[in-house]
């Protein structure tokens, strides 16, 4: 059985976006220190940002058979709730394949990096991580826009799963 | 406030070791063909293991605050479940931090990988994703050991987590 | 004397398709175990083939005067002999420039990866490399083809090189 | 406040070329050995050159808010004055999106490898650099040319700034 | 005359520390609007701060004959003025060679990114930057620090230049 | 069969050196303009050279099964022949594992790199490259050499192979 990076030669350029999902959940008292900014390493929310907007540049170099892509834009949205820090990436391209995985890695790789800037708050006195969790991640919606180049098609087929 | 990346120049050199786990939740056909080894893609697998190893070793670079470290051993195992896939990964360092967060991206890389391989068998009929879910991503243990130039001190401090 | 990374703006975005074979010498029980996937470090034919299509991909970053271009396939093919093992990489592109490095880079790199995973079996008493050795890299074939948008045009010209 | 990756989705694809300069103010004698070639690490010039073109590449990689962009030809020109080197730098894309910020990293990061190569030679006896430093990196010009498919529209846009 | 990577192979390491400055002139407006937060991209600071930190862990890529050296701590400062933004980073390493080039790439590709950041309200209406520019980089200071298995030696040797 | 990186935390840093060979076979018109300085795009020699040594830094980002080594030193030497320029790079590193992958990467790239800056000499009229050959890629030697804090053990083990 062979490795195979699908030929997408023939497919069209369209816009595509897709969100990706996910959370990570924390003590009680670390969700309170990134409300009040009081942890020690700095904004997480800024930090866990840029660095899911670069991780979705990454993609291609991070999964091995995705297709290098122009992403023409990346959104990461972090949202402090009781328990859990949530994460929603969404990327656009105008591209031959779609941007799932991309929404998919920013949003990992936002998520990873909230915990290392958590971790003296959420290791225990045996240096381990008994509350902490990343989970959930999904993808939310995934859809194809038609460009100024390709009018006349439907507007666009999209569909969201809560 | 301010970003900082934790100075750990007074650290000391131990053996470092961290293992964390998670899982994707596929469709039970998509599983049967992972078995069969029947996807277009190739040998899911091998795939996950190998990214996960090349990304664990790119943690300082998709992780803005982590240090640099010269990981010794890299250990990624997928096991095929009824309807998921769990990746366990254990990472070793002789350095002077922890290397949980090697472990994560591993981890979360290789489950990424896993997604990628199997998409064309978990979209529906609008491309969307309506199953599939990256969940519970833990650190289940982190350990200390002592070095052959560190002896007379505690065996090791460990404990795990299930 | 300047160096100069060519000029190809006013270049025609073509599918351009090039393909690199090349070899590396090896010891018949290192073949023998190949075959028998009886190596310590595992699957050679998909690492090799998994470090081939990442390596195409970056081929901008490795030579210095490529230019970044959307690779829309990547095939490495890993052919099993009596004394060597094989690496042929084709890949493809919807670009201004060909692809030729890419898979020349591709090649490279799958061999190298067999040369790494065989090092226990191909090393002798004093840790050196009598037997071992990469071999007859070269450029199988490059083409052209017309893309939709540039239909009348001639249908591809080829020539295959043994 | 959220980071924010600028949606360039809606952009046209046009010819987008722009050229970054700076200096690096170095003490004669070290003038005097790039100038002779007597210096231990090697040819300045060409080095700087090539770590130019590679930076110009790695633009989205290093500044956290830039698109992946095709770029389609790097400039790097280096010449030697009385007490600076000078570095100017031409990149040109055919883009939704101006290239001045890859012509400034192309541009820095050539002064700062003309700087690393000089070392030995600007540092004082406590080993300091008293006299190095660079300086003036400016955007010289930035320019937009219609392309073969948007003819009719005017000639580009341009305006040079000493 | 060839290029050549400096062998420290029989250098100690030693606990290294380098601090590099320098500044961009920004008009007084994109100067308000940092202060007060109404850029359109975001957090200037933190995403300045974040790829300077991410950049000094890059040199050894970005500069060719960089060695490859485990960072123990990069801090990247940013002030800003009245007419300019100031960034000073301090770089450490238990290494065998200086960090002043690791504190420099860091110090530029912050400097690069406050520009990236504010390209918008920097631009003139031909899309120039007549006023934006980076200036005055230097290395301020760069010192060795006896380590705990080296002590009986001078305590540093370090000296200040502003 | 698992894919496995080795475990290397329980050896021995220890001085490290390979040094690995290959050539490429051109055109007597190539090597005429190489040895001339006429090649439209470039010095040949230096460029192999820098791309070699940044390669040899990137080895565990490349071969998926690499540790990450702290490479003391990397030396590419081309010379130009009469029918194929050869080049030989050597490696050093004080680490737990041998060099001789890092010196293949090197030489292999040096010399994937010349190929790319003589494409226009080598091609023929079809665009194919019938001449062109990278040939004979070998580890020459391989050598551990103790440390000044591992004295009283034997000089080296080495042994070199034609």
């Amino acid at each position: 059985m062979s490795i195979d990076m699908a030929d997408i030669s023939g497919k069209e350029d369209v816009l595509r976006i897709a969100t990706a999902r996910g959370a990570i959940k924390l003590k009680p008292e670390t969700i309170q220190r990134i409300r009040e900014k009081t942890l020690g390493k700095g904004d997480v929310v800024t930090t866990a940002q840029i660095a899911g907007i670069l991780a979705a540049k990454k993609t291609p170099e991070i999964i091995p058979l995705c297709h290098p892509i122009p992403i023409t834009k990346v959104d990461v949205q972090i949202s402090v709730g009781n328990s859990t820090v949530t994460v929603e990436s969404t990327v656009q391209s105008l591209s031959k394949t779609g941007v799932e995985m991309e929404a998919l890695v920013a949003t990992s790789v936002a998520l990873l990096t909230v915990w290392d800037m958590v971790k003296p708050y959420e290791k225990d006195q045996e240096g381990q991580y008994p509350d902490t969790e990343i989970e959930e991640i999904r993808v939310v919606s995934k859809t194809k826009q038609p460009t100024k180049n390709s009018q006349g098609r439907e507007q666009h087929e999209t569909q969201k799963h809560p």
